[in-house]
C-alpha cells in the first residue's frame, strides 16, 4: 500500500495488479481504480464480479473468445469492466492487432451487453532483451503505435477504443514523453534492480531494494565465502548477460565489494572473489548487502521489507503474496 | 509439522532444519530434537541459547574457529550443543577432514566449555549431479566414510564422536542399509519431485507434490498454452538435464501431457507443445498439474498445502516460512 502511494505522490490513484489476491488486497485499503493485467481465470469471473460491485472501478483483461463467453455465460448483474490485451511484439499474451480475429473479439466486446469495453492494453515484455537505450525507445514507440493503429482500425469498424493502456519499466524508463496513449502501466520501476541497470533503465544506484544477509564461513583456498542468503532468499532470476551472478555484492553501507554471486542452493549464498581480492579480509557474522537480478520476484519472497535512511530503519511494509 | 510426523511414524522424533524460524516453529509445535543444519551465524547465538533452553536438545553447527570464538565470547550459562560442519566432496561449506585445522577445531570443540561437541555431520550435496545410481552409491559411501575416517583419526587424539550424521536424499534413497552412520537426514523425500526422478532417486509417481494450475490462453499459431503459474508459484530452479523445462506438465488427474514448460516469467507460464499435440484441444479454464523441479523452494512459495486423496482434498498444512 506504501508503495501505491508513493506512485500517486500520495493518493489512492489508479493502480495495475496482477493477482486477484493484490486486487482484493488493495480494494479493502481503499484503493477504488483497479486493472488487474492478467488474463482473466473463467473461475474467477465470480470474485472480480464481486470485486466490481465493491470499488468504484474493477476492470480485467481477456485476449480470447472462450473467455468472453466464459463471461457472458456467467450471466452477471452488472457488466464486467473488461480491457482487450493486445500483443505488440513481445508474443506472449495478447491478440495479434493485425489478425482479422483480433478485430473480430474486439467487436464482441463492444456489443456485449455482458461486458463493458474499457479499451486496448499492451505490455513490451521485450523491453527487457534489448541491446540499446536505442533499441528501447524503439520498442517503446512500438507498444503505442501498435494500439493506436488498432484503435484507429476499430474506429473504422464502429468500435470507439476509451482507453491505449501500455507500459513496461524499461520504456517507461526511456522515454521524455508518454504520447499516443491513455495510461502506463510500469511497476518494477519501484524498486528498481540489478537487472534493469544492466539494461539501462536505471543505474545501480536507483535500485531501492537489496537484501541484508550474513557471512556465516569464510574459505580462503576456495577465495569465497558462504552467505545465509540462498535461492530462498534472492531468487534464482537470471542475470541480464550470461557471465552475471544472482545479484550485485555490496557491503552494509552499498559501497561495491569485487565478490559474485556465483551458485545458490536453498540457503547457501556462495560468494566467490572476483581478481586478487583477499575474502579472508571478511570475518564471519559481516553483514553484506545484495541487489538482486529481479526485485519483484525477490520482493515476494519476504513477509516484510524494511525501509532504511541513512542506515537506520525507519518504517516497515507488508506485501501481499499469494493469489 | 504434520511433515514431519509423517517422516517419525505420527512420533514426535528428531529433526532437522535449515533456519532458526523453522527450529523454533518445532519447538513451539513440541518437538524436544532439533538440528539446525546450516553454519551459526553470531548474531543467532542467543537466539540458539534461548531455545535451547526450551527444549531436550537443540543443536546448531559451525565450520570455523571465528564461530567457535563468537560462541565462547558470549559467555551463555549453558554450553551450546554443537556439531562440526565436515565437507564430504560437495565443496559447499565445511571443513576439510584431511586437513590439520579440521583436527585442531574439533580438539578445541571437544574441550571448550562454552560448547558440548555432538559430533561431526556432513551433506553430500554433490550427489545432485550424479550421472547414475552407482554412481550414487559411491557417493554415499564417500559420505559415511569421510566421517568415520576423520572420527578415528579424532579418536587418536582422544576426541570421541558421538554421532556421525549423514544425508541428502538422492544418498539416502539408494542405499539399502545406512551402516557406519549414526543418523541420516533427507529433506526432500518427504514430496521429492521432477528433479530427483531425473536423478533416479525416485520415480516421477512417488512425486508428491504438484502445484495446481488454471489454462487462461491457447495459442494456436505458437502452439502453446498460457497458464496461471510463473516463477512465483514454481519458481525458476532448474532441470536435471540442460533440455528440461521448469517441471513436467500433467493434467488434473496427474495423466501425462506433450507439454513443455519451456518460459516463466511473475505470473505467466508457457507450456509448449511437444510432438504434434494440439494445444487447441484444452480449452481455456482447464486445469492442469505441474510437477516442480525442485519441491522445496516451490512449497517455500505458498503459505498452504492442500492434501489430496482420490481427488478429493482432505487435509490443509499450513508451512513455517522465513528465518
Amino acid at each position: 500500500v506504501e508503495g501505491a502511494l508513493l506512485q500517486h505522490g500520495g493518493e489512492k490513484g489508479a493502480i495495475c495488479v496482477s493477482t486477484m489476491a493484490e486486487a482484493e488486497f488493495f480494494a479493502a485499503a481503499g484503493f477504488e481504480d483497479i486493472t488487474l493485467a492478467f488474463p482473466l481465470d473463467p473461475a474467477k469471473i465470480e470474485r472480480a464480479a464481486a470485486l466490481s460491485r465493491r470499488i468504484r472501478s474493477f476492470a480485467v483483461l481477456i485476449d480470447s473468445p472462450q473467455a468472453l463467453d466464459a463471461i457472458v455465460r456467467s450471466q452477471l448483474e452488472r457488466p464486467l469492466d473488461l480491457f482487450l490485451k493486445v500483443d505488440c511484439g513481445y508474443h506472449r499474451a495478447g491478440v495479434d492487432p493485425e489478425s482479422a480475429a483480433a478485430s473480430e473479439l474486439a467487436v464482441r466486446i463492444a456489443s456485449s451487453v455482458a461486458v463493458r469495453f474499457r479499451g486496448l492494453l499492451t505490455h513490451a515484455g521485450h523491453s527487457y532483451h534489448a541491446g540499446s537505450k536505442e533499441e528501447l525507445r524503439s520498442i517503446a514507440r512500438q507498444e503505442t503505435s501498435a494500439l493506436t493503429r488498432f484503435a484507429t482500425l476499430l474506429k473504422s469498424r464502429g468500435v470507439a477504443v476509451p482507453v491505449r493502456s501500455v507500459g513496461s519499466t524499461p520504456t517507461a524508463s526511456v522515454v521524455d514523453r508518454f504520447d499516443d496513449c491513455d495510461e502506463v502501466r510500469p511497476g518494477n520501476y519501484l524498486f528498481y534492480d540489478a537487472y534493469q541497470s544492466a539494461l539501462g533503465s536505471c543505474s545501480l544506484g536507483d535500485c531501492a531494494q537489496s537484501v541484508l544477509t550474513t557471512v556465516v564461513g569464510v574459505y580462503p583456498d576456495q577465495r569465497k565465502l558462504i552467505v545465509d542468503a540462498g535461492s530462498l532468499a534472492l531468487s534464482r532470476e537470471a542475470p541480464f548477460s550470461a557471465d552475471g551472478g544472482y545479484g550485485i555484492v555490496r557491503d552494509e553501507g552499498l559501497r561495491a565489494l569485487p565478490l559474485g554471486v556465483s551458485s545458490l542452493s536453498q540457503e547457501h549464498g556462495q560468494l566467490f572473489a572476483t581478481g586478487d581480492f583477499p575474502v579472508e579480509s571478511i570475518p564471519v557474522g559481516t553483514r553484506l548487502r545484495i541487489i538482486p537480478n529481479h526485485s519483484c520476484i525477490t520482493a515476494a519472497l519476504f513477509d516484510r521489507y524494511h525501509l532504511v535512511k541513512e542506515g537506520r530503519v525507519v518504517a516497515e511494509w507488508r506485501p501481499v503474496r499469494g493469489w
